[in-house]
């Protein structure tokens, strides 16, 4: 399989870290999107992800998958190893609003705010800017990690026992934060005690 | 199970559509939320549901599952019936994508419009609204029907062959156009065939 992405972008992290987890990196043929170059908004780009965004899963049927939440998904049945995704229904089903919550509350969240109260990826890219909705996302992205501090006061991991995809979105969403210059408080300390654990997995550390 | 919510509203019917379609909506005890009374942001409530919105998932150990994609995942793999999400790695990725272009281009395109660009729910629950956005998202919402009315020039189904949880997500994305007075343009006529067609479903039509 191909994926289509650039590194050092919070979403490509999530599929790379997912690749890692499952110990199929090398399973993977990375192709190098141009995004600061607009290139993930050609016509031929769109093709393939009319979503125009990295990540995209080509199959080697040449069908095409976007969307991160798809794209781990079918790598997390495709492949043998720790579940990503959950096993039973009841953990899958945590898995997934978890994942959402991280996705829409932070990692999103987060994003909004980039994209439109800051410079972003710069004036030939950032084509629509509503500074006042970014800055309106940023108040939920601070809700959303006081929020996470609390669920990982009585959880190992954001949806419970185990390393899971929403610890994966999480923990995108606080690198996007550094980026971005978002404010992750020392006084979440359980929050700032898991991003400390996760980091440390071989599949981010190296 | 009991399920909280209000009938009516855009994602409760995803859930009470996804029972109906497993063929266990007497599974269900519903318990009706106040929403325009404010009831889903009472501590009480945030206590199952910290996002403060309907639905809400209660299990018999008392946990909770909040999230539509994460009530319906738990639905789909605890009844049997024909797959809501897919069977194999490569459909369930599409399902998963093309309910995520359906959730955040059609229905929370159409809801950021309701909510932040016209009186929404009312000045008592519309507490932060950015019209700027809302009428952004609706130029989302008219581009994403178009995209799906060429999605459904070729296939059946928003993700495929098969009904699907997608096609759930875009048939509320739909109803909440109307209820929201956003047109659904005549011209988009795959769109339109497809949705008449989905409306026929004992699921929907009873
Ligand atoms: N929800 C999408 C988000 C993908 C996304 O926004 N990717 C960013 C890179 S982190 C992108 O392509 N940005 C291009 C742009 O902003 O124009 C997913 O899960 O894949
Ligand atoms: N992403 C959520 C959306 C839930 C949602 O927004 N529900 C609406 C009813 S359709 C709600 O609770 N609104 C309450 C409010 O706007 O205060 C899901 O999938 O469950």
């Amino acid at each position: 399989m191909k994926i289509y992405d650039i590194e050092g972008f919070p979403n490509p992290a999530r599929v790379r870290i997912a690749l890692a987890e499952k110990g199929v990196s090398d399973q993977a043929e990375f192709i190098a999107v141009d995004v600061m170059g607009g290139e993930h908004r050609t016509d031929a780009f769109k093709a393939k992800n009319p979503d125009a965004t990295v990540p995209c899963l080509e199959l080697d049927d040449g069908s095409h998958i976007a969307q991160c939440n798809a794209i781990i998904e079918y790598i997390d049945a495709t492949y043998d190893g720790p579940s990503l995704t959950g096993t039973t229904p009841k953990q899958r089903a945590r898995v997934s609003m978890m994942n959402a919550r991280a996705e829409a509350g932070l990692l999103n969240a987060v994003g909004a705010y980039f994209h439109h109260a800051t410079p972003g990826l710069g004036a030939e890219l950032e084509t629509y800017q509503c500074a006042e909705w970014g800055n309106n996302q940023k108040e939920v992205a601070d809700r959303t990690m006081a929020y996470l501090d609390g669920v990982l006061a009585e959880n190992d991991y954001v949806a419970g026992d185990s390393f899971s995809a929403a610890d994966i979105t999480a923990f995108a969403g606080l690198a996007f934060a550094d980026f971005a210059n978002v404010d992750i408080p020392q006084s979440l300390e359980h929050l700032q005690a898991w991003r400390a654990k996760v980091a440390q997995r071989p599949s981010i550390a190296g």
